[in-house]
């Protein structure tokens, strides 16, 4: 199949599948989700996502209708029935169905899958960022449905000719991208937004963060600021498709290219683990 | 019916209808609404409501698919074809259909019907609140589908065994409630939050502030606190469906009770406001 829906048990193509009216996620996004990539037919790093989607999950009291080791085998089969093994593997839950009322309805939660393809981005080029205020609520630790800001970012970078919009707090305060997390690099060091409720804690992160520790580049969780994100030596974008871009341009500015030979190195070693894990 | 969806010409019971899973509502929330009582097959206040609801849409840069009027005119045939005329009739549009991408996708918004028998609360009984941090993002001023912190606040409230839940910032500043706006009477006056991009301009809101000015009762639209909230001679909590309810109880504390005749005189005063609309 090109591509594939999966909604409590029934399959099929992603424009012939469809859901109930009432399920929570029409009247009030009332749901989470996870993704990451997959290549040959092996899905990168799933465990961590499956934990990080059942921590999504029981942070908003949403009860998992399978089990976690379940929902890997599922995905697994489901990968198997594609054309191709070059995908991006998307899951999320619902907090169940039933006539629109805020508080939580008896009966289980929905379980989604969505699979299409898609391909790691190597980062060999850099990128383009822009700018705009964290206007998002206080549970960006959460991986929601209630996604709205992060679509208008998107939006914004898309018509400023960007690839991603850096969000900042009051006090100009970075925290991370529309969708995907930021770091910057200064005097051999990363610096990165700590974990706290503003950011995402993002697999690409993790994974950028051991590989530093790996490779013995010093790494400060703390809190930056936009003047010191236009002062770095690199700046860094990472998701779980986006292993590890680069910035060479922020709100229209030359940012960056000051520890190149650094970045390839980490930049390389992040793809290579990549690539040895699902080869 | 007993219950009526309507999605992009498509109708039938809300139990029944099935929307694409590639609608941008199932993925990020994407969308707006508005909503408001029905009594005797008429919509209350449905200018004010499709004004609200295509001003959401414009703020987000949703297309709108219907223009005010056709608008009215679809809400009132559907409300006809209902087995009771009492009803929350309820609308959405959600911007568009396609394969999950943050960016805005081609093409036109979805739009959403929803009816359901439901009547007003007249607020002869006076209701429980409890409070919580307001953790919404801040865009509260526009009245979108991304609604996890509502859903959660509305779920305290049920477990407390309350009927509300008060949202206040940091500061102690009080926004709103989950699903309502609040106020509060002191020395003879209604003190309420102005309407930023905290809370929902609220429809009911706006119907007290003209009554209370109709009834002389000086409005203050500023800024106030919890604790003002404890001190205060009556808390009143509007909303398009309780059009003045009165609490005596806030996080177990008894509260207001100190100005019932001020408060049964609005009530009543926009009891018959309705009542006469929907005659």
């Amino acid at each position: 199949m090109k591509t594939l829906g999966y909604y409590n048990g029934k399959f099929g193509e992603l424009e012939e599948m469809s859901i109930p009216m009432n399920d929570r996620v029409c009247w009030f996004g009332d749901g989470v989700y996870d993704a990451g990539p997959c290549r040959n037919y092996k899905i990168f790093a799933i465990d961590e996502h499956i934990d990080r989607f059942f921590n999504s999950a029981g942070l908003l009291d949403i009860e998992m209708p399978v089990t976690k080791q379940e929902l890997k085998e599922l995905l697994q089969e489901m990968v198997q029935k594609m054309d191709t093994g070059d995908l991006f593997v998307y899951y999320q839950v619902t907090r169940g169905t039933g006539i629109r009322n805020h508080v939580f309805p008896e009966g289980k939660a929905n379980l989604w899958i969505m699979l299409k393809p898609d391909t790691v981005d190597a980062g060999d080029k850099p990128i383009k960022l822009i700018t705009t205020p964290d206007t998002r609520f206080f549970h960006c630790n959460i991986k929601t449905l209630n996604l709205i800001p992060s679509v208008m970012a998107a939006e914004k970078a898309k018509k400023a000719g960007a690839d991603e919009t850096v969000l900042y707090r009051p006090g100009k305060r970075v925290t991370e991208c529309a969708h995907s997390n930021c770091h910057i690099i200064k005097d051999g060091k990363l610096i990165t937004a700590p974990t706290d409720n503003l950011i995402l804690p993002g697999i690409g992160r993790a994974h950028l963060i051991r590989m530093c520790k790996k490779l013995e580049i010093p790494v400060s969780e703390t809190p930056y600021t936009l003047e010191e994100m236009f002062a770095a030596d690199e700046i860094l974008v990472t998701s779980s498709s986006k292993l590890c871009l680069c910035a060479d341009e922020l709100d229209g500015k030359p940012v960056g290219g000051k520890a190149t030979e650094l970045v390839n190195k980490l930049r390389q070693a992040l793809l290579k683990e990549y690539m040895d894990a699902t080869e």
